[in-house]
Formats: C-alpha cells, structure tokens, sequence
C-alpha cells in the first residue's frame, strides 16, 4: 500500500463512529419526501396510461375540473415547448423534450404507467376521484417489449424523431435502434482466430429495480411573480432544480429546491418525474401541491436498470492469457434513449488487460419505462457474461479461476478501455486478498458449488460546493450540496473533523438546499465521498489558514509562525512557543479578530480511481425444485481508503445483496397486454434479511494518490461482480452454465432438465 | 457631498426596483412563525401568571398530564440550571439566569402574564383545557409598577440577586435599582451657573410596543441524540440559536435555527421567549411542538420600550450656544435587568456639541414585562427631553429653532459622546435641508403650531456572513444569515447586481439557516444594508476574482490583463482586447474551469456612522377636547446613501410613524391590581393610517467614506425626533409646554385648564 498519508497518521478516518443522522431517522422523526407538509398544500395524484403504446387523440379535463375540491387539472399541453439537452446524471434521458414527455405524455403514451394527466385537489381522496372523470380519447397502438420485437421489420416506431446515433452514416429513417456504441482497438478477430481456446456464449439479463424503499414524492409551490420552490428527496437537488427549470423556461436562480431525506436512490433518484408535475399544478392552483408515489407508480412508471443480450467470445493463449475479445449487446432503455449502452461496453473488460477487443452496443427502445440509473449503470449486465465466460475458460483450462483473473488482471499502467493509461486500480490485490480468504478453500458441500467473478466502476469526481464555518463555540458547520444516502453526513464530519483536529462530535453536516450554496453534481457515481469529500478538505484548510492569521495576530507572529495540529495554533516564532490557541477559543473571539470564520469552495474534483472488488459466492442447488440458495458470500473490494469503516462495509454488503437479488430473482415480467404483472414488492422478489448469509467483507486499502486521505468511490462496485459470482456458483454446483438471469428455480429446473 | 463613489457611476444603487419577496408576502404564500406545520407536530400552550409579583411556592402538573391528549407539560424546573451572558441583541437581558426565568417563572413570578408552565397536546384546544388543570400555589406578593413605588424605603424587592451595577462602591444589598451609568465630561455645574439662559424640565415617557403584526412563533424539534431545530421567526436566527443553545447547554453546532418570515419586529424580536419552552417540550414528548402567542400573550409577556423620567438642565449662552448640560434619568426595565439606559444616556445630546455634560442614568426594576429593544433602544426618551428643552430655549431666545441647532449641530471632527471626534454625521447637512424645504416656511392654521426636532442613531456594523454562488446559467444567488425586515434581499440584491454588474432580477437573495452560513448578529442596529451589505459586496468581489482567472485561462492571459465590467471579463492583454467573456458564459463553463464558482465571507465591518435627522411636524390641537391632529409631516434624514430608495423612504415614514404614536397615544396601562389593562390593539391604541397625514421625506445623502457604496444605517434614526417635535408642535400650538408623554386629550385638557 502506497499510501499519501500513513494509517498511523489518522485520528478518526477508518473509524466507525455513530452517524449524526441516525437517531433521526430511526426514530421517525426525519422528514423524507412524503413526509413534508405546508399550510394550504394541496393533494395531487396522476392518471396513468392503461395501454402500453396510445395516441392521445384528445383529454376532456372538464368534469374533472368540475369536481368540488380541484383546484387543477393538467396535461402534457401544459408543459412549455423547450429544446436542448440537460446535464444528465449517471444514465437516463438528457433531450429536454424526452424528459418533458416522460414526465407526462403529450402524443403518445409510451408503456404503461405512463403519466397523462394529473390533479390538485383539497385531499387526496378527491384527486383520485377526479382522475376517474378524466377521458382520454386514446387510439390503441402495437407494442414492443422485448429487443427482438422492436426491431422487427415491421415493428411499430416509438418514436418518429428518433434516428440511431453513432452509426457511420446519418440513418434516413426514424428506429427503435435509438444508439450505437462501439469501442474497438487491436485487431480482435485475428487474435481470436490465433487464440488457443475460444468461447462464446449468448447471455441475458431482464430490467431490475433498484427497489428504495421511500417511493418518490415532490412538493411545489409556484409564486406568483414566476419563482417557485421545491422540496423532494432525490440524489441532487442541484440536478432537480437544473432539470425542471430548464424544463419549464426558469431562471435557475428562480427555483429553490430543498432536499429532503432520501430513503435509497440507488441511481433511481437520478431522474426526475413528479417535480414538474407538482410545479405546473401549483402555478395553476395558486397553492402548494404534494404528489407522492405510490409503491405502484414506482414500479410502472420510473426507471429500472436495461435488460440486456450480449453475444461475446473470449479468445485465451493456452496459458490462459488473455488474446482477444469481441461483443456485441443491446440494452433495452425502455420508452426513451438513454439505456446505459456506453457505460456497459466500457465496463466490459474495464478490470482486464486485453489489447484486442471489440465491443458494439446497441440501444433499443421498447414501451417498458424509461430506464434510469442503477448502481454502476450499464456494468453488471456486460460484465455478467464476461466473468461467466472467464469461468468457462478457467474450466476448460483447469486452472484456478483467481489465478486466470490474476494473470489477466488490469493493473497501474496496463491501457484502459480507450488506451490511457490505468492508475492504481487494486484489482490483484483484491484478487490476491481473495486467494487469501478462508472462504476460498474452505470445503464445499453436496449440491454445492463456489463460484467467483470480478468487476470494477470508474467512480467519478466532478464539481462539488462545500462550506465549512465556525460557531461561536467552536462546534462546525459543513454544508454540501451532496444529499446523504450512504452515510454521508458521517464521513463528511469524519473527515473535516480529521482535517481540523477536533473531535468528531464536534462537527454537524447539513445538506444545503440550492440557495445557500453553490452547485454540486448529484450523489452519484460512487463521488460524493472523493469528490465533496475533498472540498470539505479545501474548505477546512482554507479554514485552518484564516485561523493561523488570527493566531498570529493574537500571538504578535507571522501566520508562517503558526504551526495548526491537535485543533490548535502553535506558535513557532522564537520566545513565543508556549503561545498557544484551540480552534474553540478562536473561534470565540472571531468577531472581534476579523469576523466570523467561514468558507465555502466550489471544485472541480480530477483523479478519481476505479474501484475493483472480487466476490465469492457459494450456493447450493436444489437438484428436485431448482432453488438457489446462497450458503457463503463473501466480497473483497479495493476501497481506497475506508473513511467511515462500517458505512464502507455497509456498501459492499448493499451492494452484493442487490446484486444477488439481480442473479436469483428480480425481473420486470410484462403479459402479452404489455402491462407489468408485478408491479409491487410481493411479486416482484427482491432477497430479504432471511434469503441472505451474513455477507462477509475484505476492504482493501490501495489509496488514491490522488486525494489527500486516499479515497476512491466504494458503493458502485460491489453490484457489479454479483451476477457472475452467483451464475458461476450454480454452474459449478450443477455442472450446466447458466446463461440467463434471473436464476429462478423454474427457469434452473428447465435447464438442468435440458441437459440430462 | 464627498461621496465615494460618483452617484453617476451607479446604475441600480438608489434605485427602486419589485421587492423579490413582495408578490410572496402579499398572496399570502409567505410562510410566517404560525404558518410553519410538520407531520406529527404537537400544539403548544402557555400558562401565565395572573398576579405580578407572586411566590410560587409549587405546581401541580398531575391532572395536565392526565388529560387525553397531552403529551407533555413543564415548568421552569425543566430549564438546567446555567450560569453567565448571552451577547445580547440592542438592549434587554444578557444574563442566562434571567432569560430562562423570563422564558418561564421559577421561584417566582414576576409580571402579570409571565409564564409559569407549559403544555404540548395533539390539539391546541386540549392544550388550553389542560392549562386550567394545572395547579399553582402563588404565595401573592405586593408589586411596584412605577419608579417611585419600587424605590419606595418599603418596596417589594423583585430579585434578591441583583445589585446596583455601576456605582462607586458595591452594594451591600440588593435593590431594584439594577444599574448606574453616567457620562460626565467638562463641569457641567460650573458652565450651567454661567450660562446667560438655563431652562429646566422634567419630562416622562411610558412603555410602549413595538406593534409588530406578527405574534411570536416558534416550532421546535429535539432529536433523541441531543440535536435539534427550531423554526422560528425572529430578527437573528444566530441570535435564536446561541441563546437557546446557551440556555440549555447544548453545543450550537447541535442545534439548527431556520428562520421564517418576520411579520416587524422593531427591536421586539431580538429577544427569545417561546423557543427554549417548545424545545424543552419536544424533549419531553418526543415530537414537534409549536407555540404561537396570541396578541394579548405578545403584550403581557413580551418587551416594550421602557418608560422613562427625565430631569434636564440645559445652559445657552446669550447667542444660543450650548455651554452645558445636566440630565439624571431612571428607564424602568421591567422585571428584569436591561432597560436601555446606557444608550438612552449615549444618544441624549449626541447631535449637538456640548463640551460639559453630566447625564446619570437610572435603571430600574418593576412588576411589568421586562424591556425590550424598540428601534432605536433608549434614544426617542431622553432626546425627547432635550428636543423639548431645546424649543424653550429658541422661543426664550426668540430665536428660529432650526438655527439654535445648526448653530450647536455636532459636525464631523467634534468630540463625540465620550469625547471620541466624530466622523460625518449629516446633522447640520439635514438641518438646512429643512429649512429649505416648503414645509418650513407654508403658513399655519389657527390652533395649529409647528414643532421641529433632531436626533440621530449610533448605527452599527459588526459581524456578518454572506455568500455568493453562481447557479450554471449564471444567475446568482445571496445567501446572508441577517433576516428580511425592512427590504433587505433586494437592497442585497442591488448590491450584489451593483457589483458584479449584471441586472437585478438575476440575482436572488436567501436568508439562510444556522447550519448552511457563518454566524451574522442579529437584524438590528440599522446594521444590516451597511454590514452585511459589505460583506455580500466582499463576496462578490471574491467571485470576481474567480471570474477573472477563468477568463484568463480562457483568453490565454494574466488575471491582471482582465477587466470585469457590465457583467464581463475583457481581456486587456495585447492582439486579445476582442476577448471577451460575460458572466453567464463564464458560470457556463464552471465545472471544467475549476468547479463551481462560490465564495463565503464572514467579516466584522467597522465604519458605522450615526444617521441623522430633523423632523418637521404641524399639529393642530382641538382647544375643546384636547385632541391632536398631525396634520403635516415631514421627515429629513441624512441616509448615507439610499441602496433601494422606496424602502428607505419607508422606514423614514414608518419610524415617523411610530413616534407619533409614542408622542400621542401608545401607552402601557396597569390598573392597581398590576395587570396590563390594555392588552389588545383595540386598547392599546398605534396611529393607523387614517390618523396620519402622508409623511413626506427628504434623503439626504451624507456618503459613509468607510462604505464602497457610502452606506449608514437608516431605519433607527427616524423614531428619535418625532417625540420632541410633536410635542414642540402640540407646545406652540397650545402655548402651553408639554413634559409628559402621551399626548392624549384627556391630558392636553387637564394640562391647559390648570395653565389657564
């Protein structure tokens, strides 16, 4: 380990303290989405298309509007006409009108579920009437649900403005084939045809749900002179607040949104959907209005993760070196563009060496919902049938499939995906931890089988505002822009409290709302920890900085004097080294020594890390039901740096759980009428406490040099190796490969009947 | 006028443009103290002490609690016991003890009103029926109301902790004369027996209210962990959280205050009275509780302005030059130290140069609530005093009474209060103004006369924190911790447009919470356009810092080689003077610049200057029943500089306003049995805007050399001279001199039938 600063030097980072936020929330008393309230706020509630693909011919609203307690009645007319593009998050639409009529159809509704109209009323009883009285004429068109069907020769257009992007030549014609991604470097096919074993395979996964507990919910209130306010729960405010403005013609300083707490994004908060919704009936009604989702709308209506088929073919030496790559996939993104297929096809092999590779990805639109983001988007689904095909080779090789991993693994210098150069990437130390691990040789079971697989994410930094200012008492205050969905607030108060020499308690991290801070990106792409993180830093230095020139005043020395550490001015100035000053008794005497003591940084943040993790999976197979369960989990992950060591681990075990649900059980299952058959949580099975052993975690520490305490993003990765980990396990317990997700006893049973 | 900066170089400065917050406020979306509501929250209510001085020798909360419903009740035992000070806000208590036994009763209560339990119900209904189960033994004290009664040799004592503060010698006894404090320069005696005119008089004043519209409210959350939140509406949200905090020994990192709309405060909100109760409630029930007095609780138990007893000798020599002064003065601070008397002695002669003073002042406790601060604490009573004494002189001396004063007018480089030269004041500057304006000179009616009076107010600066961020499309938005009372997000939003040199609607202007800004004293002190507009012109130029840089990374140039004008960066370097880049283009292209552009200043702003004025009021007086009409009225103010010149026209009128209240009508009434006997707006009887004539103004503008746009203080000064001018205008109408305040008929008669 490399590490900037050595382990012995920090004082609180690695720890696990008690999160500032938690009493809060387990007692009930944090205001989620749902839970905010305002004087005279108004119900809304959303008619929802019953068709998967419908022209809206016409909406009579008239009864609606006549029904004692509406306030307002409306529809995708009244959104205004914009143009451009937004700055998306990490997947999902970015053309405004995309998103406009996502939000609400205008021509068309696009999958059921889809928003058509919508309602203020006194309570939420009469909105719901009054969404009965709404008729809408509409015209009953074919639909697509799968891949396959959408690109059918005869297959009916989504969309008529829709032309594939990223072909060589300008399509003529409006597709479904909404996207093309390609990466290609080497000379694939020759190295394929060199190589010493070969194999290939058709893989699938079906749309998931990130499955977040708290369903989305938005309160607006228009004002009269055309500036609004918004409060909801969702992974950027900032994102909230550009998108619906730019959405409905806003001066961005004319919205204030202010988050509420959020209860689990998972990517799936990266989007939004009610906002402007909320926003346009409050300017209609004159009045606050409240929409919130029901567990229902959820499902139906806001963004899984793409279902994916991918063709691949790995070619190794026969020492099992990796020579050659090619794939091809296609992403279902739902009604609208925006299905992850770039983030799929460079998270492929992003964790491997491999100089000859060609990855195409296609995006497909289908009357599903919108896709959005889901943790490490695009990743598990490529890189599902890249360690499956990796066992396969280990198999063929008879070699230890740790040991071929490592062989090939990524390392600090290797090419990445475009050809740049990697940093410290960590993957075979967690591959080497792995080997270490006595899950790895402890003994397996009758039915049983142990399966591995790898997987990284890029992480991201980006811009992120922090501010860091001094209470007359000494405590802290740090605000970000960054809402809290992992802990957060936590590691935020552990690491400007490390920066500054006080004690953790000492330091309270609030989530600021778009007025009373600068922008900052949303909590997303594993960045908030490494990104915001190190602004909190930049803003506590800034800080220590100003307290050193108070000292010195204080002391009659230079600020060069002024040695900060323990929470306190030390003067070095010669005859003065008893002079001495805690950040406390500055801080009380700030007024009087220049002012209150606060800063805020708005940065950029550069040299973010991928995050490699190795998972190892034993399951064992019902041979009679087909039933999976899973007997041992455990997952080794390079985190950087651990800044709050139990919400790391916490991230690991999240993720692995969800990726287990994503292998065993989770799926969007649609009937031929096109509808979602299982629109809520008992149908749509995601692992629960009792599904699951204890998930045991390896944090591996290779720190970012390029950070100051070492961080890298941490709660991506461990969703992607899962899908592998587990197909592997049950191959390997039941001698068949397993090509499709989910793994559901009846889709097992067929397959183990098949190949007797 | 020396102004700093030329007033042709302004563009928006002086300018009166729609208030940001004014369409709000007007359809009633504003949300205000009572308005605020949270899921689960608890309705709070208070019980008040029927007597004005009693023992409480025990309460019995038993058959409260008992009550379905009630979730908590409490008395002052709940309070920990704190020792020390709280800086204060303008005037009123300092000491923790005495803020937490105002809050609520102890050993004893001390006013009529004063509050002696409290309980938090599902239902404010069920909170009222348990108040009248609750139980309080009062062992009936006799009380004191006026001076007199409470420095009777027999006087009830109201504490048996506090001693005269400010006397030579400590007091070996208790007192309920709780303060000394004397000026005394050059021999006051010694000029007085040699002046050619010495005129005497002893002039009173009673308590009178701010007459806010908004009751106080405050809704209050405590965590399980010891964290909590307030909202509440006050004039200094940092104000509400040190003292609570301090009350309740809590860190003030740990407690967040979120401010709310102020419907006035006028000095009464800089104190606390509701929020340390609803959070020892919430403690207790575990959920959210409000409190909203109703407006006989704001007049029972809140602060008004002390009453006061003046005794003056003023000395002229034959040509009208003052050549000395003597005043000894008692305020009656209510039931607890704080009565204003160190600025009712500081601001009595600070407008006039008068080299041998002695002014003692008196504080003195009473059974009525204890004071607060009223715009401009302390100064409207003795400069009343003055004023008057001053008329006196002029008509002994048949001299015009704008003379006699600018002919003694303090004028910057004279010795100031405490012999400090005073800096530019504007007196003599206002003085010629008035006598040049119509009004000075338009003829009289019968019954009718003419008073006019000066004084002014210190004015202050002090600490203040802002920030300044730049939203993607290079709107901007202020973030400042000082309450919007008289305008201040668009006179902030003036500045910061003014500076930074893009329109005013671009920018918008929040007051944000404890926990997302540096600390800010509190919105008083006329402190708020000039300190925290400096701080917010501070930031500003931090961003065009920032801005400049980008631009010359842009531009391939110097930080130095650009120029920001009009909103933006113009290269200067050569071969480049084309470059040019605005403010949206910059904010733009933040992000992958160097991050999001967003600085925070925290500075304590030196350089106040007192605001001066003259006032010019005609009265006519009904000689059969005593009643006074104003029937002109004009207000002369040296402002500084007018930032947004509606709203200092306004607080020109409203302070106008509000003194013609306290000279005419406003009065504290307590019957024998020491209760409030005009508790209600009804009774207590403020001009209403069919009792006034329209108040003209005049703004003359003295810069502030210490201020980049020449700001001083506006909104105290113009409460200081209407007392003397009305009852100069009532004195020359009557020919008769008025020495005690209010003016109302029945006195007027009573004082011309005995003259007669």
């Amino acid at each position: 380990m490399n590490a900037p600063q050595d382990q012995q030097a920090f004082r609180l980072v690695g720890t696990s303290p008690i999160r500032p936020d938690g009493v809060e929330k387990v007692t009930g008393k944090a205001v989620y989405g749902p839970d905010f309230t305002m004087a005279g706020m108004l119900h809304g509630a959303i008619l929802r298309s019953p068709h998967p693909h419908a022209r809206i011919r016409g909406i009579n609203t008239r009864k609606a509007e006549a029904l004692p307690g509406v306030k307002a009645v409306m529809t995708g007319k009244d959104f205004p006409e914009v143009e451009g593009e937004v700055a998306g998050g990490e997947g999902g639409a970015a053309n405004l009108g995309h998103i406009a009529r996502n939000c609400m159809a205008r021509e068309k509704a696009l999958y059921d579920g889809h928003a058509v109209a919508a309602v203020a009323a006194t309570s939420k009883l009469i909105a719901e009437q009054a969404l009965a009285l709404i008729e809408v004429d509409y015209e009953v068109l074919p639909h697509v649900i799968e891949a396959a069907e959408a690109l059918a020769p005869d297959a009916p257009l989504l969309h008529d403005d829709v032309f594939t992007k990223g072909l060589e030549e300008t399509p003529e014609r409006p597709s479904n084939l909404s996207m093309r991604f390609v990466i290609d470097r080497g000379d694939p096919d020759a190295a394929l045809a060199g190589a010493a074993i070969v194999v290939s395979g058709s893989y699938s996964t079906q749309p998931v749900h990130q499955g977040y507990i708290e369903p989305h919910a938005a309160v607006a209130s228009w004002n009269g002179d055309g500036q609004a306010q918004i409060w909801s729960s969702s992974q950027g405010h900032f994102m909230v607040r550009q998108t619906t403005a730019n959405l409905l013609g806003m001066n961005l300083a004319d919205l204030r949104v202010t988050p509420l707490e959020i209860g689990g994004g998972f990517g799936g908060k990266t989007a939004i959907y009610l906002e402007p919704v909320a926003l346009l009936l409050s300017r209609k009604a004159g009045r606050p209005v409240r929409i919130a989702m029901r567990r229902e709308d959820v499902f139906r209506a806001t963004g899984p993760a793409p279902g994916s088929e991918i063709e691949i073919k790995l070619g190794t030496d026969a020492e099992g070196t990796l020579v050659g790559a090619v794939m091809e996939f296609r992403n279902r993104a739902g009604a609208f563009p925006g299905g992850d297929v770039s983030l799929s096809a460079m998270m492929a092999l992003a964790h491997y060496r491999c100089d000859n590779v060609r990855i195409t990805g296609w995006e497909v639109l289908v009357n599903t919902p919108s896709t959005a983001a889901y943790r490490a988007p695009g990743a598990p689904q490529t890189v599902f049938a890249v360690e499956c095909c990796l066992d396969e080779i280990a198999q063929r090789l008879g070699m230890d499939p740790l040991d071929l991993r490592l062989k090939n693994a990524a390392r600090a210098g290797d090419p990445g995906v475009f050809g740049m150069p990697l940093g410290e990437v960590g993957y075979a130390e967690c591959l080497e931890a792995a080997k270490a691990h006595p899950h790895y040789s402890a003994p397996l079971g009758p039915n049983q089988g142990r399966g591995i697989a790898g997987g990284n994410w890029m992480n991201y930094g980006g811009p992120s505002t922090a501010s860091v200012s001094l209470a007359e008492d000494g405590t802290v205050l740090v605000a970000t822009g960054s809402p809290d969905i992992g802990g957060s607030r936590a590691s935020m108060a552990i690491i400007a409290a490390e920066t500054l020499g006080i004690p953790y308690e000492n330091v309270r991290v609030t989530v600021a709302d778009t007025a009373s801070l600068g922008p900052s990106m949303l909590t997303g792409g594993s960045r908030v920890t490494f990104a915001t993180g190190k602004a909190v830093i930049d803003a506590c230095e800034q800080v220590i900085e100003t307290l050193k020139q108070r000292a010195a005043a204080m002391f009659g020395a230079t600020p060069q004097e002024i040695e900060w550490r323990d929470g306190a001015a030390f003067c070095t100035a010669e005859g003065k080294s008893d002079q001495k000053a805690t950040l406390a008794e500055l801080a009380a005497k700030a007024d009087h020594s220049g002012g209150p003591i606060a800063k805020m940084v708005g940065t950029f943040v550069p040299g973010h890390l991928p995050g490699s993790g190795v998972h190892i999976c034993d399951t064992e197979v019902d041979p009679e039901t087909g039933n999976v369960s899973v007997v041992r989990y455990t997952v080794v992950q390079d985190v950087g740096r651990a800044i709050h060591a139990d919400y790391c681990e916490g991230q690991l075990q999240g993720g692995a759980a969800q990726g287990i649900g994503w292998a065993l059980n989770e799926a969007y299952v649609f009937g031929p009428s096109g509808k979602m058959d299982n629109a809520g949580f008992l149908d749509y099975r995601m692992p629960v406490a009792s599904d699951l052993p204890m998930i045991d975690t390896v944090m591996v520490e290779v720190p970012n040099p390029n950070h100051p305490f070492g961080v890298k993003g941490v709660g991506e990765t461990p969703i992607v190796p899962p899908l592998g980990a587990v197909a592997n396990a049950v191959s390997r317990a039941t001698g068949v490969r397993m090509y499709d997700l989910p793994l559901t006893p009846d889709r097992i049973r067929a397959t183990l009947q098949a190949a007797q």
